[in-house]
Formats: C-alpha cells, sequence, structure tokens
C-alpha cells in the first residue's frame, strides 16, 4: 500500500577526524542509514530522522519480502504519510557507537586490528550530531527541511538546532526532555548494572570469548519495559491477569506481565549489542544542552533559528509533558517560533512510535505547511 | 533519651501444624520477634507490628552499645513516641519465609535435615496472619490494641482485619494498596530475574555451594530503591550533581545518584538474604483480598469490626495516594469506621519510615485516643 516497499541500508566511510567531546578523535568513521523518497534538484525537501535508545537507521520499508515487520516508524514514512516520501528525502542513519553498520563496539579499531569492544569511545548527542552533519556534507544537503526524533532522538534534534542553526529550517522534538533527572538516570544505571554484572559481559570483551551478556541486556530491556509503558496502559494490556487462570505458587510465569517482559528482554538479546546499549545509555545521561550556558536552557536555545515543533504524551512518565513544557518555556523566552501539542494518549512513553490518530494528523498538517 | 534501649530479639517454636495457601503444610515453625514496654494485667494493650518488604524483628532500640543504628521504626516506637511503650506493649515478628530467625529458606528442613533453600514455601500474605495469631495465642494477646504496618505491613494489617475480626481493636494501613498493579508486579519480576540470572544463585540453592548471589540481590535493591524515592525527591537529593564535578567518559561512578544507588545495593547484601527477598515479592504480588470475593473489594471488608486509619503520602508512587483511597472507599461502602489522613510529603515511598511532623502527630493523637 502506501509503503516505501523494499529499502536497503547503505554504509558510508566518511574521511574526515571527528573531534568527541570525551577528547578522543575518530581518524575516520562509518554511517549505516537509509534514504527514502527523492532529493529534489534544489536539496531542499531532505528530513533527518534520529533514532531513539534502541533504533536504527532501518526506519521504514522492508528488507526482504519475507520480513514480518517494517522499519521501526514506518507507520509515519511514505508516501500519503505525515513524513511523505512523494514530498520529502528521508534519511535515516544509525548513531555513531551504534550495531547495525555505524562504527561501533563491534567495529575493528584501525589502531589495534582488533574489535574496539569497550574501548569504543563513549559518545555525546553532540558527537552524534556533528557525524550527521558531515553524512548531510556527503549528501549534499546544506539545510535539512526539518530534523526529527522522538525521547533521544528529540534530544538530537534539539543538539542540532544550538550546534547548526542555519542548517535545519523546522526542529520536531517528540517525547523528550531538555536533561535526564536523578530518576531517569538511576534507571539508566540499574540497567548498566545488570549487564556489567553478567559473567558473559567480560568487562566488554565478550566478543573475543564468543558470548554475549544475554541475561543483563534482557534484564536491562525488561526494566526499559516498564519505564516505556504507563501504569494505566500496564494494567489495560495485562491487569492481574494469570497466563494459568491460577497461582502456581512458583517462580514461573505467573501473571501475564511477566510473560510480556522475558519475552521482550530475550527477543532484544537477539538483534542488540550490549556495549551499544551502555553507549546509548551514557549519551543519555550525559545530555545536558543548558550546562554550557550555566544551567540557562533559553540562553542555550538564544541562536537557533528553526521553528520548532514539540509534542508529548499525557500517559508518558518517562519524559513527562511538563518536561517538554520545560523546553518550550525556554523557547518561548529565548524569543523563538515554537508550536506545542499534548496528545491525550495513555500508553506511555511508547506513544510516540503509534499511530494515534490526533498525533499523526498534527505531525501531517505540519508537515504539509512546510515550504520546499 | 527515649529509646527503648537495649534490646534482644527472642525466638519460639510453635508447635502448632500451619496449612498454607500453597497447599503445603509447615508441621511447626519457629518465628523471631522483639517486644517493648509491657503487656498490661487485662492484656488489652497490644500493639502488632507488621513490617514491610526488607524489614525484620528489631523494629525499635538497640541489640548492643555499639550499633551505630536502631531497630528501622524507633522514630515511631518508644516511651512517648506515638506507639508509647509506656502505655502499650509493643509486639514485632520477623514474618515467615524471612532471615532474621523467623523459619525460612536458611532454615533445615526436618524432612531433610539440610536447609530449605529454594524448597522453603511460598508463603501469602494471609499465611503470615495466621503466623502471627498463633504467636498471639502464645503470648496470651486475645485481641491486639491495633495492628500496624506500612506498604507490605499495611496489607497484613487488612489480611488481620478481614481474617480475625474480633482479635483486632484497631487496623492502621499505612502507604499501602489493596492489590499490586500489573507495573508494580513488573518491577518485583526483573528483581527476581536479576537474582535467578546470578551464577551464584544456583537455582537458590546458593548455602551449598557457600555463595549468595550478591550482584543479583544488588540490582535488584537498586532498582526497589527507585521505586522508594519520589523523583522529585531524587532531584532535591541528588540532582545531576556529578561526584567529581566533571564527566569522565567512562562507566565508573559519574552522577551521585548512581553512588547512592550501588551503596544502598552493596550494603543491602551484607544483611538481607536472596530466597527471602524472592518469597517476599512473590508475596506482595499474590495479594489481593478481594479475589475471593468477585473482586469486590468492600465485600473483602463486609465482616471486619476493627476500626480503621489509612495513611498515604503525596510522593509516593509506589503505592500512591490514590491506591489508599481505593480502600477506604471500599471500607466507606463496606459501612466501616475509617478515618484517612494524606500526608503532604515529596519523599516518596519511603516517607512511611520517617518522622515527618505531622505524619507523627496524626499517629500520636490517634493512638493517645485508643481506649486500652
Amino acid at each position: 500500500m502506501n509503503s516505501v516497499g523494499l529499502v536497503e541500508s547503505q554504509f558510508i566511510t566518511i574521511k574526515r577526524s571527528l573531534d568527541l567531546d570525551c577528547g578522543r578523535t575518530l581518524p575516520e568513521f562509518t554511517l549505516a542509514y537509509e534514504t527514502y523518497g527523492k532529493l529534489n534538484p534544489e536539496r531542499s525537501n531532505a528530513l533527518l530522522i534520529c533514532h531513539a535508545l534502541s533504533g536504527d537507521q532501518h526506519a521504514a520499508g522492508y528488507h526482504s519480502t519475507e520480513d514480518r515487520k517494517p522499519g521501526w516508524w514506518d507507520n509515519c514514512i511514505g508516501p500519503g504519510k505525515p513524513f511523505d516520501t512523494d514530498r520529502f528525502f528521508v534519511v535515516a542513519p544509525n548513531n555513531l557507537g551504534g550495531c547495525k553498520g555505524s562504527s561501533g563496539p563491534a567495529s575493528v579499531n584501525p589502531e589495534t586490528g582488533k574489535q574496539y569492544g569497550p574501548d569504543f569511545p563513549l559518545v555525546t548527542v553532540h558527537d552524534w550530531v556533528v557525524s550527521q552533519s558531515y553524512l548531510a556534507d556527503e549528501l549534499g544537503i546544506e539545510q535539512w527541511a526539518a530534523v526529527i526524533g522522538g525521547s533521544l532522538g528529540g534530544m538530537q534534534v534539539m543538539q542540532w538546532a544550538i550546534d547548526f542553526p542555519d542548517r535545519l529550517r523546522q526542529a520536531v522534538v517528540i517525547a523528550a526532555a531538555p536533561k535526564l533527572t536523578a530518576q531517569n538516570i538511576a534507571f539508566n544505571e540499574v540497567a548498566r548494572q545488570a549487564i556489567f554484572s553478567d559473567p558473559d559481559f567480560h568487562q566488554g570483551h565478550y566478543y573475543e570469548h564468543n558470548t554475549t551478556p544475554r541475561q543483563g541486556l534482557m534484564l536491562a530491556r525488561m526494566l526499559g519495559h516498564i519505564t516505556y509503558l504507563s501504569d494505566h496502559a500496564m494494567r489495560e494490556k495485562f491487569g492481574r491477569d494469570l497466563r494459568e487462570g491460577k497461582l502456581n505458587f512458583g517462580f514461573d510465569v505467573e501473571f501475564q506481565v511477566e510473560s510480556y517482559l522475558r519475552y521482550q528482554g530475550k527477543s532484544f538479546v537477539d538483534r542488540f549489542d550490549a556495549n551499544t546499549y551502555l553507549i546509548m545509555t551514557k549519551a543519555l545521561d550525559y545530555f545536558d544542552p543548558a550546562l554550557n550556558w550555566d544551567d540557562d536552557l533559553p540562553r542555550a536555545f538564544q541562536n537557533t533559528s528553526a521553528e520548532f515543533l514539540v509534542i508529548s504524551f499525557t500517559g508518558d512518565w518517562r519524559f513527562s509533558p511538563a518536561r517538554s513544557r520545560e523546553i518550550v518555556r525556554a523557547l518561548i523566552a529565548a524569543k523563538k517560533k515554537v508550536s506545542y501539542v499534548e496528545i491525550d494518549a495513555d500508553l506511555g512513553h511508547d506513544a510516540f512510535l503509534t499511530a494515534i490518530p490526533e498525533y499523526h494528523s498534527v505531525l501531517q498538517s505540519y508537515m504539509h505547511t512546510l515550504q520546499i
């Protein structure tokens, strides 16, 4: 139907050195990315899609006719969809440090000839944005029509607007926050400790041991899932339903919610890398664009020139509407153009990935007004 | 000052068989307990204190002059305190399945001559209440002046009122809920999986291996602590403060909240047993007194004769005030006497253990009106 159809990931090695926030330099790096739609002759219709914690470059379409699931934001990207590929050229990269083909812990370190493993540098949202700007240079995109992302993706959008004010016209920040709270960091820390505690982790050198810290990564993901769903959504979805209709007084799965979490945890391990998970959680913890501006968020936004659309979801307790309103208030204080929409949705943080009609209709209308 | 001073735990082996909800029977069992104050000749001034997930019988006073910390509810129990030991005789048992001297996983199974380990039966809140009623029989206490508890302790209070309506005059239910939500169960499930995943767990037979699943239990406790504190309290306590004042781009402790969680996790492991933790979380998951009454909580309360005091804390997101109000509404629907107080406190679930003046003054006044 309105799918972008079969797509392939592309891989580009960018031969420019990248100075990272941590003080280390990558002499060159690879980014995996996918594109959907066509770049117009004016090169004015490009959208950059930034992914969240466990996302990747496969944002839309199918890799093969056997694929059961399309890319992670397929409901939003395609012909006639909010990010309309009949009109826009959509670029979706995998972040540096990722595990789907961009330079990351599983890549070979040119200095040692061995996989980086835990020696891959910790990267920041700023580092990602700079690496994405190099990708834009390679693709001949001087200015994005819009940079768009949810959750950790929304943080990249803000960083883009701050770091490269002239290189985007619109900034679409969905279900994000201007920085993590102590509680957010605490959840990330427990997830990391779960991975570190797994004896198959081998201090990150598990590739060499032909193991993978399955249990630790599974726990991290189970915990993540609790924060992605609202208490209300969990109640609606599972309640206190018992899988076998009765208590069995043992530690096998009894409640449906246990079954769901174990399934989510196990299936994640098959598609994700623990070292990448660690890097992504640290990038989240570190994100704090106001830090360089005396903790003054309006000042951090003062040089931006993009117009902003900020969207939040009422049932989201990971990054609640209150956190989005902090962003909006700072933008208003900085005298920037910003539209704010709070979507009534009980699902929780994961709502940003779903096709809630009101949400998609807001995106559709907004994108429709964009001049290209 | 107003301390009960030096106290000793007592241990009683009750030679009565106990039929458990799981279908198994304990031919006899031991309960560890402490008492503070004196039972009056009329035996009418006894208070039962029920502990929460990680509590024990040491609720007040000191075990030795070297003790740095008193019992877990020392701020509430003592001469002149809300549970005034000049007036009341306070009994604090360790729950069955515990690890401080009551029969539990580390006890010897008389049938095998070996420690139970994971073969200790899963016990329920109802089982605890029955075992506590046997203790009351042994102590010659026909009727408690009040049964009191917070969190999982508050669930025992409700169960007492339902199971033994004539054996208590007052029921003080603090920071509790009529049953766990799917989200509550989900947190417990991740904690359990963390313990199961630890290679030192040996499917619960770690005593025989001279190991203990330190990492798993530490993770479980870290996760628990996130749910005991409110987001606001964490922000007040730690904010995004960096321990060394700067990012170090590594996985050692960077943010103060990480340091706090690791410390809490590690110190817990030295004083608690993983098999007991598993049993306690399951008792929480299973608690649902309305289940036998077609999910009709007022009907579950219909035969109670105690007066109720229900207390909640505004910043508690583990068992929020909304959950306490469910209890209150059910009691009102059942035409029972109930007082309800919502304490304005940002701390989170842990507030019930603190000496918030308004909270203690409510308890003090309430206890003062009790006829003994």
